[in-house]
């Protein structure tokens, strides 16, 4: 049996969807002689340390009731330094404007010599080549799967199912929440300000709706593929973004008519780097609806590879954080 | 850097494919530290044989010039047995009637401790325990990711980009030739065999097209796909099947006016094991046209993430058999 011991730093949505993932597959990975124990979990407001696993379901339990997990007072950079373990998941709140304390967090786990998995897109958008670097300084694997396309596997598809193919370039709609929007307006002939409140009452859209309608959350995703697949040194403001807040439903009725949809693309090629609303053909394997998302790998041996899934949602998140930590237990 | 030897067996579309990728990513694979070389080549008449490494572009070229590569009359199982290497390539046709030489081939490789990569479905299709066995009792890989859906890594994604998740159940369109004559007909409203002798003259469907138009192709990738993912020890002939040969422009119209297309899809879920023509919404993921293949599979915690892309073409399946090459020397 292999005992793999695991943080999780941030214990809103995606914290508590990896340990909803981690209890509803603790028996299977057991068979596998896997032993996945989580030994800290850290919130706003304090944290719970248990050596010899923490009881995930009083967690979650104790979280719903009391609004935190906290038992100490210990902080995440505490949990990160000073408990033994192998892998940080961070999964703390995404700050674009300086990606703290994300940031902090995986830089403090890769000087101490432990695995970063984390779905915080922040940090990724603003400092990807630092992060990477420290990680390849310590020997240890920095994952993200879950920063980009939610459910998705992204990375895993392009850095190891199509190992031994170059990648020419990626398009594909990264941010449920627009295609939401989008979907609905050309469904229903709806206006923009409509489908927004629509999304927004289905919880599907922020009440300040600007980080995904502005294509913000969108272009801190492409940056994150780009670095990763064509090794570069992007930020999230490197990328030329329009967002959809003014598309009419005339227009996308006039696209249907043609026997197009408008999908608001994120594309990265040969030094490009952009997200806008675009012309796509109803029958194009990027023409998915509703919140789902989509990428659309162009390589040079398998040609174009298209995958689709859930963009969001704690448990689909949770996924690809598990994932993660499996790779790196296969690994390492 | 690591020296990494390979034999190819069965120097057809598929064989050339692999060579040809091989040489195509040389240098990208010596940057990675990986000498992968090929130092035997069977078909056949007969074998090549250099332990420093076969000129591939000569091979290519001898083979296109004489339609051989036969510079000796070493067989494939003296090859597999006796030439020094890591992974044999099993590149033979598909024969679905006893699955030979491809089954022979196979256990030889695995008797003398030698990894497999295939892209050959009949001995699958017939023997997949008995060699899933084989393989594990010699403590060696048996991987064959082309073998299902051309270049689409279905079984990467399953077992390894969604490992954690629990498969519920698979369905997809895996056979090209059928997708394009369906597709073909709703389409130009042609009859099924103007259809497919457009295909014909196209090279996509074979002179004898009964493998592929009476499901028999797809039910032997269904039965690969639910041995691998459920672990279950079926056959090709416990798949349930019904061809395309009956389906009418008229049939496909209907469905049209109601935004439905059919397609031959094939299902694997809780015991079941069926190829069938079925409606699928027009926007539904799995209505690809023309010659894709797509998989959509249904897990537990990441919803329904569904893959598409060639399936067929010698370079296609060549970037499978060249990304399951890569996964055996990252983790042997």
């Amino acid at each position: 049996m292999k005992t793999v011991r695991v943080s999780i730093i941030g214990f809103g949505a995606v914290g508590q969807g990896v340990a909803k993932a981690i209890l509803s597959t603790k028996e299977t990975l057991i068979e596998q002689g896997i032993d996945l124990r989580v030994v800290g979990i850290s919130d706003s407001k304090g944290s719970e340390i248990n050596a010899g696993g923490i009881d995930l379901k009083r967690a979650l339990e104790r979280k719903k009731q009391k609004g935190t997990v906290a038992k100490c007072k210990d902080d995440a950079l505490e949990i990160i330094k000073n408990v033994e373990h192998e892998i940080v998941v961070e999964a703390t709140p995404t700050n674009i404007k300086n990606g703290e304390p994300g940031s902090s967090n995986m830089f403090a786990a890769f000087g101490s010599g432990k695995h970063v998995v984390t779905s915080n897109k922040g940090p990724l958008a603003l400092r990807f080549s630092e992060l990477k670097e420290a990680a390849e300084d310590n020997g240890v694997f920095f994952r993200y799967e879950a920063t980009v396309g939610g459910a998705v596997p992204i990375f895993n598809l392009i850095h190891e199912a199509l190992a031994g193919n170059r990648v020419i370039g990626i398009e594909g709609i990264l941010n449920g929440t627009t295609n939401y929007i989008l979907t609905r307006m050309a469904e229903e002939r709806l206006t923009y300000e409509l489908a927004l409140k629509e999304a927004q009452e289905l919880g599907i859209a922020e009440t300040d709706p600007s980080y995904d309608v502005e294509g913000i959350d969108s272009a801190c995703k492409l940056v994150i593929l780009a670095n990763s697949v064509f090794g570069r040194a992007a930020t999230y403001r490197d990328v030329e973004v329009t967002g959809i807040t003014k598309i009419t439903p005339e227009a996308l009725e006039l696209a249907s008519k043609n026997n197009y949809v408008v999908k608001l693309i994120c594309e990265a090629g040969n030094g490009t780097l952009t997200v806008a609303p675009r012309l796509v053909p109803k029958k194009h394997p990027l023409a998915v609806g509703g919140t789902l998302n989509v990428a659309s790998i162009l390589t040079d041996l398998a040609g174009r590879i298209t995958i689709s899934g859930k963009g969001a949602g704690s448990i689909e998140t949770a996924s690809s954080i598990l994932s993660d930590i499996l790779y790196i237990v296969r690994n390492s």
